[in-house]
């Protein structure tokens, strides 16, 4: 680790300052302190989007930050902290605090938490970036209460349409109005609330919500794309019948029909997978008046694809399709496939991924590029035209979304690492 | 038609009077009276076991029966009526009132109202049957408010068990208590609360419930035996995970192990099929957190399997096992097997079989004999050791348990004229 080396502006100027700046002590106390904040009775928190508890998590890290910094805060909610305010640009650097219902410690709060540090540690080395760090604080990442997702970054970019405020929660509660009771108010909702053409970069840490990390032992991956989904929902439609009074070759068994198209489509995908990047998942079924005693007459199920290309996700829609259509024939049921969802990949930018590879590799982490599986506020800084990278740190079990969240201290640091150290050498 | 003769005693004799007795009309009018009694806004009927609608059935069935009737009441709320009550035995025929939620309007009202009109036909033909017949009406045939099935029938045979009373519905009022409510308390529960040792014979009218007879285009089925099920809920256990960020090589798919399971299932029972009487089925299908966008971690299923052989079913229970778990094995998935239910299978009496097929001969009947798929208040009589005969009408398109249910008035009239000449003609 001695020997390890990082260009600080034109300067080259050893690690170990810089190292000694990740403060993991600190990591883990305003993890404690964030995770009381919602806390549910299963040790998991529930910080819904636009709450007084996201509100409480955003006034927590404002206390955290030290007069060093000057704070904004956009009519979204959205929280800005630099301590060059005056530069003529910045790298974006952060992530969300809101949750899902009983979520885990880590999402999106790690990565507030770990921005913070890699500024702290970025000052703290005497360096002087080409493009001070800017921390970034968005509202309502998860779509869990409004069925909207990355809600505050979308609209700091001006990315988000009059229709989507009128999303309502499970109690009726229209998004727009439970801005308003947290005490926001976007008014011209198509421009950005932020200057865009001042962002030099955006970076995010986030756990990886996969096994891919955890399986293969390492310390961070390197996000190079975001997946992005196709969803579509089958309806398979028989005939309800007597269990025991309807021979079997005269059922038309709607249950076993969508039982076959579902090993089907995962067998699907299992080739796919081979020869580009694929996943394809039937993660739920709803069978119509299913009963022990009857032969199922109607199943209902999603289906959600996803790839970093494009391209290749929708040839390998076209071949899920046909697979069940096919058994569809042949076994007499009728099938409708409702399209819900279709969302572009995004690909990173090439030369931050770069960035974080030499970082990765100066840092001593075990690493590997990977795409991410799902969205995050990352994806609308690319789309927006904003250099972005991404660094991932290892979900044990590939667990997310849940009170057992975890990764271990030492990746953590290493990611932090990682992030500083990418903060500093990355030049638009 | 006109070449037909029964047996009458020790006399033949032309059907042609007999013919001319069953009066569809009657039929049809006592059906519509009793549809009306629990009717649902959908055309369906809710008449549930004891409560109000199915002792007002009860009533109207008293009312319409001629004074000529000497009609007793037991402590289960059942009703026996017949002309001959000084009689040293008796055929007793009959069924049941109750329905399930929305059921249809035939299911075992249709067997009642064809047993008078059967009862009927034997006294307007002036036979004297050496049985004379007794109509039996039971209480609470449906398992649909009390999860008990044939509870009047197996409380008249004395089959019942205390605990069998302390079943609730889903207000939470047990049986005994909603037996009350209609005035009926048995007391003596081991006990029958009929002379058994005077029953010559039992023999029901009901809808087939199965799409056999429809399908074949036939009149009338006669029941062999009783395919019994034996059931069991699967339950399989995998990895929760996040269905972008996993590979499919690292996925431990709940979903997926069940929906190949079922496809297996099915793919045994239609193989066993072919070499016996065997129905294999998975009704319903329950994923634990199911979840558009995450791989299903936990998933149950029932299995109903059905034969008229129970060593056979027993054999292709375990076949279906030992799928089960190559499968669990072959995808690291868990499963636990909990079984719910195993009854005997029962062949019905031979000799009532040969009685049903001559009478249907003699009726010029197209009918086929079968095993029923479902329990029905007969097979307890056969059990006790009664000789028991059923007759099917064919369900068009398979429906039972409906609104929809149906059945051909022609279907009817000669399936009566086959009990009626049943009745004659059976002797033990």
């Amino acid at each position: 680790m001695g020997e390890n080396i990082i260009k600080c502006g034109n300067v080259s100027i050893s690690l170990k300052p810089m190292v000694q700046a990740i403060d993991r002590d600190r990591i883990e106390r305003r993890l404690d302190d964030l995770w009381e904040i919602g806390q549910t009775q299963k040790g998991g928190v529930t910080r819904l989007a636009y709450t007084d508890e996201e509100s409480d998590a955003f006034s927590y890290i404002q206390a955290e930050l030290s007069s060093s910094y000057s704070i904004t805060e956009d009519s979204m909610g959205n929280l800005f902290a630099t301590r060059e305010p005056e530069a003529s640009d910045s790298i974006y650097i952060g992530s969300h605090l809101d949750s899902v219902y009983n979520g885990g410690r880590l999402d999106g709060t790690l990565g507030v938490v770990t921005a913070i540090e890699a500024i702290e540690a970025v000052y703290n080395s005497k360096c002087e970036p080409a493009h001070p760090p800017t921390l970034a604080i968005f509202r309502n990442e998860e779509s869990a209460r409004f069925g909207q997702h990355t809600v505050g970054s979308r609209g700091a970019l001006g990315q988000l349409e009059v229709e989507d405020f009128s999303a309502t929660d499970q109690n009726d509660v229209p998004l727009w109005h439970a801005m308003q009771s947290q005490g926001f108010e976007p008014e011209n909702l198509s421009h950005p609330t932020i200057n865009t053409e001042r962002i030099a970069g955006f970076l995010e840490l986030h756990i990886e919500q996969g096994r891919v990390l955890d399986e293969r032992e390492l310390d961070v991956g390197l996000v190079t794309s975001i997946r992005a989904p196709v969803r579509c929902r089958v309806t398979v439609t028989g005939d309800h019948d007597h269990s025991g009074a309807t021979p079997m070759e005269l059922r038309c068994d709607a249950l076993s029909g969508a039982a076959e198209m579902i090993t089907a489509i995962e067998s699907v995908a299992t080739t796919a997978a081979t020869d580009g990047d694929l996943v394809a998942t039937v993660g739920d079924i709803t069978p119509v008046n299913g009963a022990i005693n009857k032969v199922c007459g109607e199943v209902s199920f999603p289906i959600d694809i996803r790839s970093k290309e494009e391209d290749y996700r929708d040839t390998i829609e076209n071949r899920i399709v046909d697979t069940i259509e096919t058994i569809a024939d042949d076994r007499e049921l009728r099938t409708e496939i409702e399209h819900l969802d279709r969302s572009e990949p995004v690909q990173l930018d090439s030369k931050f991924v770069t960035v974080l590879e030499q970082s990765a590799e100066t840092s001593g982490a075990a690493y590997c590029c990977l795409p991410s599986g799902g969205g995050h506020d990352a994806m609308n800084f690319q789309l927006a035209g904003i250099p972005t990278g991404m660094v991932f740190v290892p979900s044990i079990n590939g667990i997310s979304h849940n009170p057992a969240e975890a990764t271990k201290p030492e990746a953590i640091e290493k990611a932090t690492r990682i992030l500083s150290n990418a903060l500093v050498n990355f030049e638009e």
